[in-house]
């Protein structure tokens, strides 16, 4: 029997989801406040448009914003006695204490956090492929049914993401590190740049692009996800903050006293960083590789890194990643392609043979 | 007349310098406290090793560690009375200071600093391009003579660098607030990744890989910048603690008690943050333009993002940024090309046209 999905929410995610599951043979109902977005997603066919006819679905998922998505799972609960539901916020623990604390069949709530998003949102930058590869992490709680967890888990497993399980604790401790204190402390580093004369923001380069890139995020999402995650995300801006403050401290004692301890102080800071960054897992999911950078000069002309990187295809070289820079004023980039270190030589001599300008 | 340059210190700041000014036209002799450094920057073609039949030099170009560029600075003004010195530290008021307080002839000193760098160091990483198109920093002080300023600006020309004049002050300050708190938050935030689970890192997107890719830079080169600049650095990390202590603030406000005023202060850091992200320059060092970008689907082979920048090149369009992005278990990866708005809409249909799944 084809399972019948409500989506409650038509905006990116809640379309994407329709959008997906409608192709993977699912039915899906949809709704939303506005009627204009829910049209839009019916014409992206993301789903039938839900009314008073339509029949009980047997699984809801509740595509609110963060800060409305309990009182939609709980009304949820209540309205579809035989239905599972479950919540697409990317903070949990607060949506399942609300959820918990109403009184609702609980049961039959799964929470979920598909790590998938864009920087523009609503209906129309929906996409069927945004869950494509993604982590799906499926947040059961201590009552959670197995059938209703396995039902999370089809679901997400059919639009095409890799489905991880951990409690709801345990998902914002991890996205507080991982994502919402990246993000502040993004902003907070941008937010310095303010009130800088012209010429000192000409110094920018590539370094300070890249720990700022997100600082462009919408602050009436971000709120709302930090809100929602107050209390993980202060314990890991406390921890923040003790370095803030041990790394002042040294400055203070180099500047106005005899800075005794303070190049060990600031040291250690660098070296944790290291540490910290050593721990990020490389592309695919997989442990760190030590991917190795060959650096080869671009002219700025249209086709011309086409050129360079059809001609690491034609060597059978698989390029794991690429970051093209540009300095202030160059009228030349530099494209740092990443393989494994196995092809670092002959990828260098083969470029050099091409007549191409390879960094050592 | 050929101008004779002494470069002191053979890594990978003075021995690129020598091969560039080699490459020009300069005569440039070497010198360093390790012979087989020094000897090493010889075979790469940066210069001959100075000895004690070596005539005095016309510039002298200190390049050698941070902390004791002030110390070597003095050295070369007493020991080449007729020469014009500069060092090429990161770091300058503290340099500038210790150079006028030494008694030394400080009207042929001016300071100078190339913003080029790499994350290898040494003469094996030296490269004859390596400020070609960077911007190059000259920092004179009261007593600079004309000529020496002069001078300064001609070798940095010679290399292919962009000359800026400013105060060493008016320096420090802007490399705090651009180069030296940025590194410290990245090293912060990855810092704070260091006792995470494994699960909890395995949710790493990229935003927190952008945020902390500088963090691992070498802890000992940036202790010494960070110390050289303590009073600059201490000034932003003080701006960066009322935001840190700010938002912990707001989060305790959510947390402990009723909440008020706690959005308004998260929100009013994160559209700080827009603000200031909004004054990085551009490309080329041209105001920042606001590129739009195409996301287009590349299956991960050898080959498929060479074909792709082929059809980019071959609809005309100039490819402004690339960037590359791989999810958590992505069997295929997505390239996010910036482009002028105007070459949106083309450049969509056409590579929808040859067959690229384009996202909107």
């Amino acid at each position: 029997m084809t399972t019948h999905v409500r989506i409650v929410g038509a905006g990116l995610i809640g379309t994407s989801l329709g959008i997906a599951l409608t192709g993977k043979g699912f039915r899906v109902s949809l709704e939303d406040p506005s009627p204009t977005a829910v049209r839009l997603a019916r014409d992206l066919r993301a789903g039938e448009v839900a009314d008073g006819h339509t029949n009980a679905p047997d699984v809801v998922v509740v595509a609110a914003p963060p800060d409305v998505a309990a009182e939609v799972v709980v009304t949820a609960l209540d309205r579809w006695p035989g239905a599972v539901v479950s919540d697409v916020a990317s903070v949990k623990e607060s949506v399942l204490r609300a959820v918990l604390a109403s009184g609702a069949d609980a049961n039959r709530y799964v929470g979920s956090h598909p790590m998938a998003g864009r920087e523009r949102s609503g209906a129309a930058a929906a996409r069927a492929d945004l869950f494509e590869g993604r982590a799906w992490v499926v947040v059961p709680h201590e009552s959670s049914t197995p059938a209703a967890v396995s039902c999370l888990r089809e679901i997400a497993l059919a639009v095409g993401s890799l489905v991880l399980v951990m409690p709801a604790h345990e998902h914002d401790e991890a996205v507080a590190a991982v994502s919402h204190v990246p993000q502040l402390a993004a902003s907070i580093v941008a937010a310095c740049l303010r009130d800088l004369p012209e010429s000192a923001v000409g110094l920018a380069g590539p370094g300070l692009r890249d720990v700022t890139r997100i600082a462009a995020s919408d602050p009436r999402l971000w709120t709302q996800i930090l809100a929602g995650n107050a209390s993980a995300v202060r314990d890991v801006m406390r921890l923040v903050r003790d370095q803030v403050q041990a790394v002042i401290g040294a400055l203070d004692a180099l500047v106005d006293a005899d800075g005794v301890g303070a190049l060990g102080t600031l040291s250690g800071v660098l070296e944790a960083g290291n540490l910290g960054h050593a721990r990020i897992p490389g592309k695919h999911g997989a442990a760190p590789t030590a991917y190795e950078v060959v650096s080869v000069v671009v002219p700025d002309e249209p086709g011309a890194l086409a050129r360079l990187l059809g001609d690491v295809g034609n060597a059978g070289i698989n390029l794991e990643d690429l970051h093209l820079e540009h300095g202030l004023g160059q009228a030349v980039g530099v494209a740092e392609i990443s393989v494994v270190p196995a092809s670092v030589e002959p990828l260098r001599s083969e470029l050099a043979r091409l007549g191409w300008r390879v960094h050592d």
